[in-house]
């Protein structure tokens, strides 16, 4: 596992070994609610500006009735062609779609649409910051998973190599997140570890 | 107005003279579809990745057919509560909202919902690049107007005052975007010049 080793990485150590009891990891939210809390906490503080897209709905017939809201009578849910996650940050443009396994030894990539991988690709040739947030739900481990690191396990498959990432490759090529408090996801100084690490 | 002064400008201004006749105003394309176009453009050239957002929708009832796509059956629109297009160019985070108007003499801002501009608030001091795209529709006239000379007219309007932008107060601080052949709305070279007018 590449530890973290800065300034951020200390304070979030410190705040581990006080807090990170198993009840904290056990609220029983969902991965989604998990980072959208962080978002809120984010937003109320003013640290960072990052929203769940809407997911995408193909409207078929939509009901107005005289006085009252326009309903929505017919519908599908549409493939989404890029990650559930953007947002600001200082400055950076960030980028992240979740995803959780009930698996213990290894994160199957089935789940994970191949579009979107291309989004990411591309969103991380215009510098953006671009990672997935893998949960092994059964574990209660969770992983900041950056695109230029993930992007040759991807490619393995692609070139007909195993469809999953071991879990021990998972922890050595991605930044392991200690769950806290509140909020549980405290994924922000993981990203701002990542970039101070790119910068040297 | 703020004329365009920059190298960009030049090469749009040369386009312009000879491409900007009243027929490629009269596409019959919505504003929303004239971005969308650009937005494709970009993605293909890799010169940004820049996406409309779903509309937010609350579903309230689903039906899952055996053996087909699950449909919805009940749901209603929301109000949303960001801009309406975001994504990346060049490594920087770019928010925008487009609104239309059919008046000839003033933007009303009755249809710009207050938590968008809120939102837009956040997103600026994050230092993203954040604005409106207005169109005078009947006039067929477009305006970038970023968020740091739009919020003066916003603050006059909660403060009593006028609850629209004159012609000529949107002519002095925003910049004219003109109709291209392809895509129609070529804007991310006002943005390159809007930030390098900053720059200096």
């Amino acid at each position: 596992m590449r530890y973290p080793n800065g300034r951020i990485y200390q304070k979030q150590q410190r705040t581990k070994t006080r807090i990170a009891e198993p009840s904290f990891a056990n609220r029983g939210q969902t991965l989604e609610q998990q980072i959208e809390e962080a978002n809120e906490y984010y937003l109320e503080k003013e640290l960072a500006v990052i929203h769940k897209k809407p997911v995408p709905i193909q409207i078929v017939n939509v009901h107005y009735p005289a006085r009252s809201a326009a309903r929505i009578t017919e519908a599908y849910f549409k493939t989404p062609s890029t990650t559930d996650f953007n947002g600001i940050w200082n400055g950076l443009h960030i980028d992240f779609e979740a995803k959780e396994t009930k698996n213990k030894t290894s994160f199957p990539l089935a789940n994970i649409h191949p579009h979107q991988v291309e989004h990411m690709g591309r969103v991380a040739r215009q510098n953006g910051v671009v990672f997935f947030i893998f949960k092994f739900a059964t574990l209660s481990r969770y992983f900041l998973f950056f695109y230029e690191d993930f992007e040759p396990f991807w490619t393995r498959m692609l070139q007909g190599g195993r469809k999953s990432i071991t879990l021990s490759e998972v922890e050595n090529n991605s930044y392991e997140l200690q769950v806290s408090a509140y909020p549980e996801l405290h994924y922000l100084p993981i990203i701002e570890q990542y970039m101070n690490e790119k910068e040297r």
